[in-house]
Order: C-alpha cells, then structure tokens, then sequence
C-alpha cells in the first residue's frame, strides 16, 4: 500500500526549451520547507486535522451512531454546504457502488442510500422530500459553526417535515447532528431537546474536517471500512514527520506548486485523476485548495493558486486543448491507479477496421493507464507542466492517504504564501450583505455598505 | 421568455480603484465585433449549428428514433466523450427530475433511465453492464468522426455484450449509431450490418453539437420537450443576427470576456448558476469555451481563457473566497434564475435562536436570489469584475437559449482572439503517443517521438 509522487515533469531537464522548475530552486527550497514543516507540526495539538487519523474516541461516536441506525433506516438525509458535503461526496463516488442510489438494497449490502442537499434551491429540496419515506430516513445535520444559513435554511424545512410525517417526538430520534462539541446554535438545541450528536472537534475547520465525523459518521453509515481511512492517513502524517523533500509527499507536492506558481507563473493548478471514482475527490480538492490559499498575503497582495478540476481519460476531449495550447500558466497532477481491476480483453471485431482493429486484446485498464501517460508525456514535451500521484488501487486506505496529503499539502503551501490557510475572511462580506438583505437584527452596518455601492446610472443591460 | 446580460459590474464605474472595463474601451470594441460578427454569419453555410435550430429535417430524424423507441426500453446507455456526452448530461441533469436514474418508472412518467458511459474507467463499464437488463436497453454510440478510441473501446465491449445476451441479430436491433452521414468507421458498420443511424450533420463539431441528434435524440428519449429547446436557441440566433452589442447578448458576452482577459488580465473565466439544475451545464460551457479558445494565437503565442466551473449558493463555501481575495485574473459570470418555482415560506422554529429566528417567512427561492445578488455586490465592492446572465426561469426554451448564447459567443470570440475555434490540434500528440502505446499501425512516426522525449536520469520520485 504505497502513495508515490513523480514531478519530474516538473523540473528543468524533462521539458523543453529550459522550461521547469531547476534543481537550484528546488534545492533552495529546502529551507523554507523546512521552517513550513516546523511551523505547521509544532501546532499538531491546535491543528485537529493531524491528528483526527489516531482519534479513537470519536471514531468511536461516529462507530455507535452507525451501529444503532444500521437496520433502522434505508435512507440517510445529509443537510450540509461546503465541507460539510463534499467530503462525504467525494468518499461515496471513491468507495461505493457507481449510481449507489439507484441500487437496489441488496447490490447496496443493505446500507442506506445517502442523499445530500448542499445547496438551497428550492427545487431540490422539494424533490428530495417528495421521493424519501422519512418512516425510514435518517437526517444529517452538518455544521462546525451550527448556524450556518444554507443549512439551518434546510435544517427547518426538514424539521418541519419529519415533525408533520412522524410527530415531534418521533421527529427527533431521525435527527444527528454533527457540530462543535460547546458552540452554535445546533449544540443549543441538542440540549434544549435532547438531539443525538457527534462532535466536530474545535479545532478541525470545515474543509479539513473529511476524516472527523463530518465524513466518517456517513462513510460508517454506507459500510465504506472507516479504520482503513484513517489508518491512510495516519501513514501519510507518520511519513510526514521528515522535513526531507525527499520523504515527504504532502511537502514535496506544496513546494512543487508553490515554485510553479510564485517563480514560473504557473497560477492555475489542475487536479486530473485518472478514474471515475476519482471524480468528486477533485472537488473536495478545489475547495481545500482554495478557500486555503486565496488570500491577501503578507505584503496587502492578492496571492494563492487556482485550482481546477479534471477527469482523465474524459477530459482528453474538453479541458487537455487548453492544457497544451493556452497560456502557460498551469500544472497538471494527475492520479493514476497504477493497479486496476483485472478487467477481461477487449473483443476483436471489425478487424478489418483500422479505428477498431488495434483495441482488440489490449484492456480498458491498459487503454486508460495508456491515456494518462500519453497525455503526460505530450504536455511535457510541449513544456507544460506536470506530475503524477500513484496509487495502488482505489479502496478506503489509499483515499484516507490522498485527502490526509492533500490537507497537509495545504497546511505547508499556507506557510510557504505566508498566509493563513485556515481562515476564510474573504466570505465575510457577501454574507453580512446576505444577511442585510434578509433583515437580520445586527446588519445595520452591512445594510449601510450595500446601500453606498456605487450603481452607475449607465446600466450595461442587454 | 427572455434571456438577459448585465454586465454593469465588468465596467468602470461600478469598480473601485478606476478598475474594470473602460467606456472608451467598450466603444472601441464595437469595431472589431462587427467584423467577428460578419466573419461568423458569413458562414452561416459551413458552421452548422447556426442553422441547427431550425433544421426540420434532422429533428424528425431524432423524433421517428424517439417514437419508435417509446415503450420498448427502460434504459438507454449513451457511449460517448467530450462533446457527446456533455450536452446530454447537461440537458438530463436541467430538464429531468434530480437523481433521475433513481426513480421508479412511474416518476418518471414512463421515460427511460438514462446511463451515460463517457470514459474508459473498467470499474465503471462492468459496474454499468451488470446492473443492465440488455434486453429492455436501447444503446446509442454517438461520435462524429465514427473512430474515437474511447467510444470504439465502449462499443466493442458493450456490442459483445448485447450479442452474449440477446444473440447478433436482436443486438443490432438496440442500437442506434450517432455519428457523421458519411465518413467514419461508425457509418462503415452501420451500412455493412444495418445499423440504425442518426446523423450529425458534417459541418457540426463535437462541442457545438447539442442542438443536433447528439443532444436532441437523448432528449426526445427522455420526453424532454425538443421543440421548445430548439425555439429558445432559434431565438437567440435571430438576435443575433444585429450586429450591435446593445442588442446582441452572445455578442456582449463574447467582447466583454475578450477585453478582461487581454487587457485587463482576467484570464480565469468562472460560469456560476444559482441554480442545481445548471451545475452540469457549467462542465459543457467548459469544454465550449476552453477546447475552442485555447490555442496558439496568430503571433504563434498562446492564448485563450481558462474557463472554472462552480456553483452557487454551494461554492460560497469553497471557490468564493479565491474569487474574492485571491489574484485578481478573474470575471465570473452568474446565471440568475428570476421565477423560481414558488416554494412555502421556511417555518418558524426556535425563533429565540439568533441564527435561525431571522430566516422564518423567506423563502428558500429567495434566499438563493439575494446570496447571488449580494455575492455579486460583494465582489463588485472589491473589484472583481462579474456579469449576470439571468433566464425567467429553467426549462427547455431558456436552455436552448443559453446553449446557443455560449455557441455564438465563442464562434466571436475566436475570431476576436485570431484564432479558428473549431478545431484541436493540441490533442493530436496525445492521441497519437497512445496510438503508438497501443501498437496501432501506421504510428511509427509517433513511437519515434515518444522514445525521444527527454528522461533525465535524474528522476524526481518519493
């Protein structure tokens, strides 16, 4: 069970033209890795996420919560936005069934569908309630701050739900909230009325929060093998202690990006797994990497990388013309599974035709294994910047070691920017005009720096 | 029905610090747009999907195919990639009930499930086929050139499949190829073994070819209401037929993009809805925008933005806080739906609580309305450029409409960037390094450029 990164393609030497990362810089960085790595570990009691891979008292919540719903519900409901829904996203599409809700229960083994509403369009949320028997559904309420407004928007509607389809007190013993263990407004009502809860530790923010039980508690729930997650990821921390660029995948990984964009331009970092499974997981990426990194730095700059989702082989044919011919100003990692389910030939048939003759024989795990080393190598022989993570195969092991070096990847690269990467200030003002415009008591001054927007009386209207 | 830009907030005057797109600016850009618009409605002959709306001919082709297939299957699996698969699961996800596949028969008013295989993931396509009963499933092969690997790959497998189960000569009865009325390996089998065919005409490209039987046979299948998407992108080209930016919405859309990422240096160009049911069409405008804009440029520089999709009110929670404090090369454009389904007011529950108290009455319609509104104020107050693309409301005419808006605007643009948007040269050197991967004849050339592609021994690995 191994992780690996290769980013030769990274380096002077593999591209053309003298395009690449040169070893003098590489080497150079060292040092200011070392002080990233220093910096970040010496705060393993105040960063959550480094040691959420050992917690056993709250795998344990999340363990008995699973274990009292097992046989109880064919429906799991999850009410979250942001990190509260895309790691348990990213977990389902890597670890169950492909189209896991249209199974029937048997192919599922049993476990619950599972349903997420990270977002507050109405029509969604009506769907979603007109389809599920609430008699068997058990809701998710996922919020580390316990008032965030998408989800205590949905939070009432459903409440309101459960209550007229099974009364209040029925109502409740379908409800889990998942919050901060002291503060919020979810915490409040678990005590005024009795709510099962899982904690959210203080210390774990939302978009480092997918091995706490904002990911656990739903991957327990579907039967996904949740001590083989953490223990990934506990490999990837213990790796991690080494300050070597030559150890340390997550450092090695922050450092190459962080060089690509601060000295070569390379602003945009594409994510491109090589897998369907795969596909969510570069979503949750795009918002670590992102709310993380996109910050005003240290001299009043705006500064962070772009991250920017892909699939391989299917993006071949929709983001990889950009990726060759545009500006340069990316990096391509992609992930390959180096280890496929053995998949049967492909059937020879119309031999005669040249578009189809050569396939027969070869599998699709060596078409696709083919693809994503074509594509590497013809970026790199166009000077485009790129790398590969490799990964055995896609179980719980190898995605609790990709997310743990992904968030510890940005814990190092928040160093290296010299910014916070466990804050989001920059969300604070379209939420307070949010809330201005909604009326809450306390917006006065929001409301008045909305009002002094300027709004040219040339409108550009069409 | 209408489909509108404002675009106040890309302009000087709505922006703080003399940032945005000057007035100067714009009137000067009405002269290089009159002349991309003469360079595209010229060729109103050669660039089919101008005159897809209207095509008759080929519409019927898709509603006989559709009629005939009513009530014969339950599934319809779509092989396909890129521009064949995008449109479809575009149209699916806008216009069918969410997590469609899910549904029972009845809810879905007798219409078919939809699979759509668009990659080469071997978990995904025995995942697929197991779960398939072949005997009540119709399968469309949809590629325009008749060759690409991937499709060809899903072909072979599933068409062994069919025969194993149903025997050669039923097999052929559930197939309906999707390919171009001439060339290519896919018409060569249908003509040898008489397999029903649908066409995309020669002078429609993968990417521009939704309003053709790639997107329109899928959803005439589906029972989505064909004849309105095609009346709202009739529609839009009509007005498009102006040659004035005042009264050209693709047109606006095309130059205000242009003039932010080359003189203003926004060259991230995010596509926003406010609504789940567009999240998919943010990954087709992807593919529209990045494979047709992303080239070398006529000075052999490369140009071309880098499209980002994302969603909203979720990706407040994730991408939000790079767009608003990370580098300042982006514009994003929201899609504003302005009649939502009316939706209750959210109840009244723990109206003591600060966090929810103040939610009571709104609804959720208007929630996500003002979080886009204010999101858009907020970025403006921190001058980020942003434009507003606002629909009535989400079916079949204003998805026509929007289609065809992204259409034009990049069919301008390209001229605008000097550069031809319909072709992809840059995904030629991967194809062929897999082609000499794969030992397919005639790649010699190919495996001689892959075996002299630069490999430092020193590798970069951990």
């Amino acid at each position: 069970m191994t992780l690996t990164l290769d980013f030769t393609n990274m380096m002077a030497g593999a591209l053309p033209d003298g395009a690449g990362i040169s070893l003098a810089e590489w080497e150079a960085a060292a040092e200011p890795f070392r002080r990233a790595h220093a910096a970040v570990h010496v705060r393993t009691g105040d960063l959550g996420f480094l040691t959420l891979p050992t917690n056993v008292a709250l795998l344990a919540q999340s363990e008995a919560v699973a274990e009292w719903a097992k046989d109880r519900f064919t429906d799991v409901l999850l009410l979250g936005i942001g990190g509260s829904a895309l790691g348990p996203i990213a977990l389902r599409t890597a670890l169950c069934a492909p189209q896991w809700n249209a199974l029937e229960t048997s192919q599922r083994g049993g476990y619950p569908r599972l349903h997420v509403l990270d977002n507050v369009d109405p029509a969604s949320i009506a769907a979603t309630l007109g389809r599920l028997n609430l008699t068997h559904t058990l809701v998710l309420v996922v919020s580390k701050s316990g008032g965030t407004v998408e989800t205590m928007a949905q939070y009432l509607i459903v409440r309101e739900a459960l209550a007229a389809a099974l009364g209040e007190d029925v109502a409740r013993e379908h409800l889990v909230f998942v919050t901060d263990p002291e503060k919020g407004a979810l915490r409040a009502i678990a005590r005024q009325e009795g709510v099962r809860t899982v904690d959210i530790p203080a210390n774990v923010g939302g978009r480092f929060s997918v091995l706490s039980p904002v990911g656990i508690l739903p991957a327990a729930l579907l039967g996904i093998d949740v001590r083989a997650l953490l223990a990934g990821a506990a490999h990837v921390t213990e790796q991690a202690q080494s300050d070597s660029l030559k150890a340390n995948v997550p450092g090695a990984f922050a450092v190459m990006q962080w060089l690509a964009d601060s000295r070569h331009g390379r602003h945009v970092q594409v994510l491109m797994p090589y897998a369907d499974p795969l596909r969510d997981l570069a979503l949750w990426f795009v918002q670590l990497w992102a709310e993380s990194l996109g910050k005003i730095g240290p001299d009043g700059q705006s500064v962070g990388p772009t991250p920017l989702p892909a699939l391989g082989a299917t993006d071949q044919h929709s983001q990889v013309q950009l990726f060759m011919e545009g500006p340069r100003d990316k990096t391509v990692t992609f992930i390959a599974v180096r280890g496929r389910l053995s998949d049967g030939p492909i059937p020879a048939r119309h031999a005669d035709i040249a578009e189809l003759g050569y396939l027969a024989g070869h599998t699709l795990g060596e078409l696709i294994d083919i693809e994503q080393r074509a594509t590497a190598g013809a970026l790199a022989a166009r000077g485009r910047f790129n790398a590969t993570l490799g990964i055995d195969t896609i179980d719980a092991w190898h995605l609790g070691a990709l997310m743990q070096t992904f968030a510890l990847a940005t814990a190092y690269a928040g160093v290296l920017y010299g910014i916070d990467a466990f804050d989001q200030p920059g969300v604070e003002l379209g939420k307070q005009f949010a809330y201005a415009l909604l009326g809450r008591a306390g917006s006065d001054s929001a409301r008045a720096e909305w009002d002094a927007l300027p709004r040219p009386d040339a409108r550009f209207q069409i």
